[in-house]
């Protein structure tokens, strides 16, 4: 029991010196990509830039004794810090002390409803968030936060709510353009796209090995903050107008408790829920991906109440919302960390860099952050995957564009809530209009195949539909028609069998179908047989008065079905048709 | 085409001399009924007598022009009647111009609705609609209908929004309870609830055969309305109290289009729709039993075209919402009418009483129109069916309390809002933890089944898994937890055959799920492979990169799998488990 809420108990009881070492590099290594990331993802979020390490400190420790993905780095991210700005944004300016309360106020209910969901088992509700709405949702997120940052590249202001406001307000104000701004800027997003894929091979080169280039490759974006903010010192640029992230107040976090505002509360319960939904699916992928390399298991109930404790622990410590970040988590993977002790190492080295590093991060200069979330929120916009489920299925391509039309043009919220509504609907509209077919028996053989496609037998008395779906109330009348039409068609028959092996459910609205269409076909003179339907779904028939009522039998099998009927009076075989 | 569109077409070619006499027979029979059920289902809408009047005449023509069903009787229904005041009553006082103004809208919205719908080919909607929560639905509104009525038949003013409400007001007022009132009420239902049983015997001792005996039964209400007009009249029981229905206007209704106000009309929109859905629902059902009692086939679509009409026509002569009824249609049928010529000739019956017979309902007491509504809804509310989906199944079970409790205690909208919402959370609940089974080979067989329920053949190095639902989104992530723990449990294991005979469709999320699990299995060291997969999704499964990417290979059979698999390297039988 104890396990199970504590996983840390599983691991930390056979803790080596060796996981300890490997834990150690991978920490230092994903310290130094995060402390970048943490002021960037702030300033996205709109707030001020500590607040971003005071948001990667008690989460990671929290996560340490609760989560069960041994490799997950927890922290501030793109497309929730996106949230969280549009959710705090409704209620307070930008700027405000109330905003600041509103965004831990916001980390503290979320991380409720995710300890609340986990300790009910209801992990299963981010399966409402489909693939494609979520990949749509994320890949319209990426644009739109690339978009948001256009400002701080150009040293200009121009803000909106959505895609089309801030490219506007982006052209209204390009001819304020500051080139200095501009220039540090370009030039941060050119050096991290080419270390993205340059500095590896130019590492290996100067005698690294492959393995350890490619994680000294990782310290890219901290190497474009040390240089950005040595030009900006030395050349005395804040005096000509480049925006500087100025003085960051040094020290731990205090802790605090969240002010308690019924209404701001209230307000804020759809955007948690959200912003928990969104973390949870994608800090579970990426978890999943990577346990299962090593064969690993995480569970998805314990990493709610995981990821719960690290939202509770950021609102604790006056932070915003946090879940497991992807691209750290893989780096995290790739540096071998072996155990949650990495995240708890990575929490005390941003400790230090909020103790004595803040300093030297005055000149840091905002469109540097700025580039390092371009670069890092580009990689998440997926064409790829638009094209592939264009490719593969309409309706969930449909289900993907409304996702990205309504985020880029309503808001987060809106578009996911249009995504998710719509998947349902159409899963229901399919699952409404199901596959059938009348079936006949393949000379030779004791097989029954689709009258339309294969040569088959046939009896002038007896017609066999197979329905390709549970029967449940979306269907049922689906269902009734169908039998009704056949029955209309072929006046000569007396049998009707209905064929259930891909039958899985029969709910009670299914059921009063399926008594109607017995009285009916009854009153028509046609005996209602069934054949091959699931153990389950028998049991649970036999709870009914149905099968007393019905005319014909239940049959094991078509086949059993076929020679028991083939006799009947009137019977005469058709040649194969 | 136009025989799509005017079914009239089909079988007014071929309408004689013998259809028109059981039509006329039929007609005069559901005209004697109408009469007291149009004017006691105005009363019960909030809407002057002779509203119900009108609202049976033009959309019974309509409806004989557009309606496909040969036996339905469309007018005011009590459901109906109870939804139009709930949404009327929101915006007017009961009483006023406004109301009717309203009513009149709400009969044209649903119209228009109904015709859209129809056009679109939309009745699939009407599948949104579980009969758990339609029958709940139509339970707890007849009990709210019955407990409305009760301050008519005792003579006092007791209304309210909700069955405690109205129970309150009730208990509150019975001290003034008008006893002359009461005891007409109470003769009323009580010789109601005996004609209904008792009245055929009686006829069928006096000499009329048992056919014409049920039939003659049927104007129990009329010779109610009758008997109370004589005695209030001779005995001038009006002065003591005793509430009449006063003065209709005689006449024909003028033809009047309705008044179009848009921000009335957006308060009207959801609950027109709602009451087009339940309106449609409770038709086509009755419809379409009646018509396959003569193998006959009623079209759902022009079903909505020809109830959209009606409800236009309703508008039209100043009319409120109307729908086809149970108990009528199930007279017509029963009376022998042959086509929806006796809507027409029923329509002239009631012009006729609306014509010359309003002066002799002057002394008609309110309190027979309210035993006529109660012991008509009172068939309407069954326990039977409460307890039959208890037995059958307890998730159908809870939509259908949700929706009684929340329409006895909300309303009418909140409850058919919850109950659908609830029944389509646990459709996506049951589909979203499907059953699956792993399973071996039967010895002797080429059949597998179930390892936990069946004596079987397993080996080492194989596992198959077998799925009992489609994949799609709601149980995608389930499914890879599914098969995470089947390998993480035996580290033996090299191959994985998922067997997918019960897969009706793979959706984009299922897809992906699929593409991680067959990685992840990968980078265990085990091959994926797939079995008895169908046709359409394999089909759609080619659009896809999925199957070049597979590890292993899709068998077109399970047995062809274990065939081609337990060869492999390291196998070794075991004896069945």
């Amino acid at each position: 029991m104890l396990k199970r809420y504590l996983p840390i108990i599983n691991w930390l009881s056979v803790y080596n010196r060796h996981a300890l070492a490997s834990d150690m590099v991978a920490a230092i290594i994903v310290t130094i990509m995060l402390i970048p990331q943490s002021l960037a993802y702030a300033m996205l979020a709109g707030l001020p830039p500590e607040v971003g390490l005071y948001a990667s400190i008690l989460p990671l420790l929290t996560y340490t004794l609760f989560g069960t993905s041994r490799t997950l780095s927890v922290g501030p991210v793109a497309v929730i810090s996106l949230m969280t700005a549009a959710a705090v944004g409704n209620l307070a300016l930008e700027g405000s002390s109330e905003y600041l309360v509103a965004a831990i106020a916001l980390a503290f209910i979320s991380g409720m409803m995710l300890v609340v969901m986990g300790l009910l088992k209801l992990g299963i509700l981010a399966n409402f968030l489909s693939h494609p709405v979520i990949s749509g949702f994320i890949t319209a997120s990426g644009l739109l936060i690339a978009a948001s940052q256009l400002q701080h590249l150009l040293g200009i202001s121009a803000s909106g709510h959505n895609l089309l406001d801030i490219l506007q307000a982006v052209a209204a104000n390009i001819q304020n353009t500051n080139l200095l701004t501009l220039a540090i800027g370009g030039s941060a997003v050119w050096f991290l796209f080419w270390s993205r894929k340059g500095f590896a091979p130019l590492l290996t080169r100067c005698g690294l090995s492959p393995h350890v280039a490619a994680l000294v490759s990782k310290t890219g974006p901290v190497l474009a903050v040390i240089s950005s903010i040595l030009v900006v010192w030395a050349a005395d640029l804040a005096q000509q107008g480049v925006h500087i992230v100025g003085s960051i107040p040094a020290g731990l976090p205090a802790f605090t408790l969240p002010h308690f505002d019924s209404e701001h509360w209230q307000q804020l319960l759809v955007s948690a829920l959200f912003i928990s939904l969104v973390g949870f699916v994608e800090s579970v992928s990426v978890a999943q991906t990577l346990a299962a390399k090593r064969r690993q298991r995480i569970e998805p109930n314990q990493e709610l109440i995981g990821l719960g404790a690290a939202n509770i622990g950021s609102a604790l410590a006056g932070g915003f919302p946090v879940t497991g970040g992807f691209s750290r988590s893989v780096v995290n993977f790739d540096a071998g960390a072996q155990t949650p002790a990495a995240g708890a190492f990575t929490a005390l080295g941003i400790a230090l860099a909020a103790l004595f590093l803040t300093p030297l991060l005055f000149f840091l200069p905002q469109a540097t952050l700025a580039a390092t979330i371009i670069v890092a929120v580009l990689s998440l916009i997926d064409l790829g995957a638009i094209k592939r489920t264009w490719q593969y299925s309409r309706s969930d391509f449909s289900a993907m564009l409304v996702t990205i039309l309504l985020t880029l043009t309503q808001g987060v919220e809106m578009g996911i809530i249009a995504g998710v509504s719509l998947s349902l609907l159409l899963f229901l509209h399919r699952t409404s209009t199901p596959h059938s077919a009348v079936v006949g028996l393949v000379p030779g053989t004791e097989h029954f195949r689709n009258i339309d496609r294969h040569q088959v037998i046939t009896l002038p008395h007896l017609v066999t539909l197979r329905m390709d779906e549970s029967l449940y109330f979306a269907n049922a009348r689906h269902l009734e028609d169908r039998i009704y039409a056949l029955i209309v068609q072929q006046p000569s028959v007396k049998h009707l069998i209905l064929m259930c092996p891909a039958v899985n459910l029969i709910d009670a609205s299914a059921l009063e179908s399926l008594e109607a269409i017995n009285h009916r076909l009854e009153d028509s003179g046609v005996m209602f047989h069934l054949s091959e339907m699931k153990g389950p779904v028998m049991d649970r028939l036999q709870k009914s008065h149905f099968l007393e009522q019905l005319s014909g039998q239940v049959f094991l099998s078509q086949f059993e079905a076929w020679q028991a009927l083939q006799t009947a009076p009137g019977a005469q075989h058709q040649a194969p048709s």
